[in-house]
């Protein structure tokens, strides 16, 4: 298992609009091949700042098998246009934990 | 329930002494009241560049509790000459999602 994580920063004044696309978005993610879990977290003290999490059974099922398809297009257009400046997104392997998850 | 999140860089070559500190300071961080769980992740793309979430109670139990505690200086002295920036520490509240830990 890989976690996926992308901090996002919103444009100003839209942080409403995308939480309700991402609300759209997330049933695109959850229905992909090797897809886990995933969590949209929002920012205490950082407004139109959100921390996205997806843990994939691996890299290749988030940047092959997701990006490459055809939904990957509906996600694009759903939620791209909220994001300035557009994310960097990294991959993560466990170290050390005990994650009661959600 | 609250994410603390913190993207951690750690100075060149000092990685592998970082994840054995880690392994011990973790035990000072789960005995602490308000904690629920936590995961140091290590990024597959960036050397030296790791994530940690920590799940608490509330913020109080992180900001309050934790690093007002006796037990802080000891996390401190453990971990905190390993970084390089000293790391800016967020915290998240859960929009949407559906984890199942790991």
């Amino acid at each position: 298992m890989i976690l996926e994580a992308a901090l996002l920063h919103i444009r100003t004044g839209e942080s409403v609009a995308f939480e309700a696309a991402f609300l759209q978005a997330q049933a695109i993610l959850s229905s992909m091949p090797g897809y886990l879990s995933h969590e949209l977290q929002r920012c205490l003290e950082r407004d139109g700042h959100f921390l996205l999490l997806v843990r994939w059974d691996n890299v290749a099922a988030h940047e092959e098998g997701f990006r490459k398809s055809s939904q990957y297009q509906d996600w694009k257009k759903l939620l791209h246009h909220f994001y300035d400046p557009f994310p960097t997104v990294l991959h993560y392997e466990l170290v050390q934990g005990n994650s009661i998850g959600i």
